[in-house]
């Protein structure tokens, strides 16, 4: 057994604990995690993001889905955790597995500052209907973790307004109406990227988001930033206090809200407040998501000139990328899956504004491309040739926006079945694109737009085709989305959404094309009311070698030509003369 | 004041109620009702289908949907009624006028026979947060109705099984199984369809739909049909009788569930049962959607070639009508709106197995196409010219099957924007019937696939894009649809739809195109799942006069020419010489 599963075992015997669960995300309900927070990392070894450790004295769990069967299999191979696949086969959901493994009057043991209220709250109701304790007060971090990581202490810097577009006190203002119509007199913040937003303030504590580790709490009367004291800069301090932020310790949250009026009501996001933070506090609660992620979803004018600006940025890194390989290739060089990270994280670093990647880049080569979330490792990594389909999906974090593009090429010589499914994925990428709807639209409405290409000849893709992004923050923010999920958000003028079909041939290439769209006002009339439609922001041709024109319409045909005169012209300015011939060539009308 | 007002605020006023609500409803909840149930109707003088009548001692409101704005308005001319357009400008919901319409401790009284549990629910939560008190005994037609019609006496018959494709034993089993499932020992079933269906039994106490008035009981032990002992024939007695049906009187449900064991758990569809009857039971309830829904939604291998079969008889009879249309026109007969339904219903009659019309047909000429719901009366009905484009709706209950179809027609002269409309809504209606989707998929997913031909021009419609239809029962039935709501319903193989998008601009034209739709099984592999798909049940052909061909894709051509092939092979059998003539012109390959 591995130490680290012994040592929690004796603590969960020491305190009578029968069973616990360790998730894989922070008291901010966080996406990308600092180490401080990756006790089930420790434990078990497996590093995706999304993983759940379940604990009894006999057995050990890990959850996870299905982007990560194939790594998690692999990471957690000779340890004492037995996977399970999430939604796969009849493989049991968490709870369905406690309620088997448990026995009346068991104490299942949690850390209630790192689940929701909201999970929180499920685990009580299924812990009270099967009989079983719920503890809420287990932190096994600080007494079995010997190397405990800290907490990051990084300076955070201030995102100028110029870039922001908002000063604090508009954002402010805005939010605490918000508040106001809810019916709460005040809200407790604990989203990372909300109180970036809110404060205009950035920092570098976790991978691929520049969010800073706080708290916040917004009042009429008041608004306080919860923050380690060694993370401020004179700078930040100054640019605090202007918008009077009072500034506590990021450790004095608890007590600060155990202390307020029981008379206050407070608003709190049941998805992304801790259970141990919604607790300690006195008063009544209004439950409901934060108004912040609503308002950050619609961006302004500023945010939306530095998107385009980025995206420029970013079009003209990839030029060099993709000539590169290509040159790399002709000349006989080995380059392998990781070669491209490096060369791809470099040619965007030559941007000023560049300030890191905003996910982990993904580089699939033939049979690798199939692989949804692949991430190569040394061992793993394969060499190209020139042969076979390449899949990049990567993104970068710039002052002045955020993106996420994914393209996939043929390194030489494409089957029919290849340019086929290129086609059918590119059909659906384009549907999307030039789709115009009426104010009030939600992302599911449009989503099989994408899919349909596919779905007509009997392929599909199972992740969904749009997720919000972040400016110069997540690169996966809601509220909306363009999924088979019935989600209720929708889509308003000023949201981005990325527009991401594929098609995933398991032992054979992987296909996904990618672009950000940005949600425009469209046509309008008094008769027929207000309609939205989209913007393409990235800039990046399609390959034209993998498109077979006979399955296109003239008005599809039209669509690829006109966007790629776009990229011509928008990305020319930023490139060398070879990189501008190269683009010419990969622009060229078909 | 009409004097109908005067008696139910003379009854009001006796029994100190503050305002009462009168529903357009049944019982059953169903949207047709008999004359018996038409207390809205005698009371306002509004005839469609959907409409409230809100009435304090001071004020009289209706409240009705934008379908029957027009109608309400010259319906209720110089009575004592003020329209209210539901979700039109700021015009308020009903609960929010009653809000401050009424004063603390005012009684709001309705009559719970005529509402659904949820519906009463609702209603008495909205009492209890504003300090009004809510009862549900008041029922106002017995006491005000002088001439109140008979509950309708007339003959039940048998759905022959040959053509219902299942026995009643079976659909009782399948039934007490679904039962069972939710934890219930019995369900009180109230849906007029729903008994049709279980039964095996059809009637005519409704227009448009073939059902019986009664209620029904179903448990593992027992199954009882309450119903007017006038109306069993001996060849019902005698069909019920072999499956156990216990017979009792349509007027004994209350008393009879008021009698059951209050350890008996009770599976009851609170959107409709009655509040007053579901408030009769003694024990538990297991609130659910009648499990009868879902099983009739999905038809059987005989069902469906009945949909087939009274689809080719449905499209001989148009092809008649609409012959005759255009021969009267020619000729420089007279013809109106109105003859149109006349010779409509005639063509149709010819059909032995024809048992009337499954809705009120809309003949709509020029301007009058543009309402959607229009109904010519002998003053409106305008005469019809060799010019402007015609819109009829309409369909059939045949022994069979039933049916609903929409063809818009020029009579001459098409002018070019009656030809794009008319285009624009034919590319809606071709994508949803080609559409391919995998097993899971909601309507909801696939309704901007009729849109957004319209949409990406600026266009749109307000309705539904599909309704379920049913097998000799209602025109209009649950649980799927294709609609902008976010109805979680997936559809199933089995299941008919309708796919009618259209274009209404006012004061010039209405465009509508219905075909009905059979989901059926589509691709299926190891690797991408199993695919459903449409099959096309409705046989007539468009209007290629209005098509603008350059403004299709060659799959969409190749769709038409292929659909127009299957109409002509499938009709001619059924047709004179000279009229297969006439549909070989119609169905020319474009």
């Amino acid at each position: 057994m591995n130490n680290q599963l012994s040592l929690l075992r004796e603590l969960m015997q020491r305190q009578s604990v029968a069973a616990t669960i360790i998730p894989g995300t922070d008291p901010h309900h966080s996406e990308y995690t600092c180490p401080h927070w990756q006790l089930r990392q420790w434990l078990t070894g497996f590093t995706g993001s999304n993983g759940t450790a379940v604990v009894t004295l006999q057995e050990a769990r890990l959850w996870t889905d299905s982007r990560y069967f194939l790594q998690a299999e692999q990471q957690l191979e000779g340890s004492d955790f037995t996977l399970v696949r999430e939604g796969f086969d009849e493989e049991p959901t968490i709870t369905q597995w406690l309620a088997q493994a448990l026995s009346e009057d068991d104490v299942l043991a949690i850390d209630g500052t790192l689940f929701t209220a909201r999970e929180a709250n499920m685990y009580e109701q299924f812990c009270g209907e099967n009989g079983f304790m719920l503890a809420t007060d287990f932190h096994p971090a600080e007494r079995i973790w010997k190397d405990l990581p800290q907490r990051p202490l990084a300076h955070t810097f201030v995102h100028d307004e110029q870039l922001a577009g908002e000063t604090v006190q508009s954002k402010l203002s805005r939010t605490v109406d918000e508040i106001t119509l809810t019916g709460a007199d005040a809200m407790l913040i604990t989203a990372l990227d909300d109180i970036a937003w809110l404060f205009n303030i950035r920092g570098n504590d976790v991978q691929f988001t520049p969010v800073v580790i706080a708290f916040a709490w917004v009042s009429n009367t008041e608004q306080i930033l919860f923050i380690d004291n060694e993370k401020l800069t004179d700078e930040v301090r100054a640019h605090l206090n202007k918008y009077n932020v009072h500034i506590k310790h990021y450790d004095d949250i608890e007590r600060f809200l155990e202390r307020r009026s029981s008379h206050e009501t407070v608003l709190i996001d049941p998805d992304s407040v801790s259970d141990s933070l919604a607790n300690a506090l006195p008063g009544a609660k209004v439950y409901s998501r934060s108004p912040i992620t609503n308002l950050k979803a619609v961006k302004n004018n500023v945010q939306i000139d530095g998107f385009r600006h980025a995206h420029e940025r970013d079009g003209a890194a990839l030029v060099r990328l993709f000539r590169s390989l290509e040159l790399s290739l002709a000349a006989g060089d080995k380059i392998n899956e990781i070669d491209v990270w490096n060369r791809g994280k470099d040619e965007r670093a030559k941007s000023e504004l560049y300030r890191g990647d905003s996910f982990a880049m993904i580089a699939g080569y033939r049979e690798h491309g199939a692989i949804v979330h692949y991430s190569a490792t040394p061992e793993s990594a394969a060499t190209l040739e020139p042969d076979g389909l390449l899949l990049v999906d990567s993104g970068a974090q710039y002052l002045d926006g955020t993106t996420d593009i994914t393209r996939t090429i043929t390194l030489g010589n494409p089957t029919h079945e290849q340019q086929r499914d290129y086609t059918f994925v590119l059909k659906g990428h384009l549907a999307l694109a030039r789709a115009q709807f009426p104010v009030g639209t939600c992302g599911v409405q449009l989503d099989a737009l994408a899919r349909m290409p596919l779905w007509t000849n009997g392929l599909s893709f199972l992740h969904g085709t749009g997720h919000g992004v972040g400016h110069f923050l997540g690169c996966h923010e809601g509220p909306h989305s363009i999924r088979t999920n019935l989600n209720p958000t929708p889509l308003l003028a000023g949201m981005v959404t990325s527009n991401e079909p594929g098609i995933y041939r398991a032992g054979k290439h992987g296909i996904r094309i990618e672009n950000l769209l940005l949600c425009v006002p469209g046509d309008s009339s008094p008769e027929f009311g207000e309609f939205l439609r989209f913007e393409t922001l990235t800039l990046f041709p399609y390959d034209t070698k993998l498109i077979l024109t006979d399955m296109l319409t003239r008005e599809e045909i039209e669509q690829i030509n006109n966007y790629h005169a776009t990229v011509l012209a928008r990305l020319s300015p930023l490139l060398s003369n070879e990189e501008t011939q190269w683009l010419t060539t990969k622009c060229a009308t078909i």
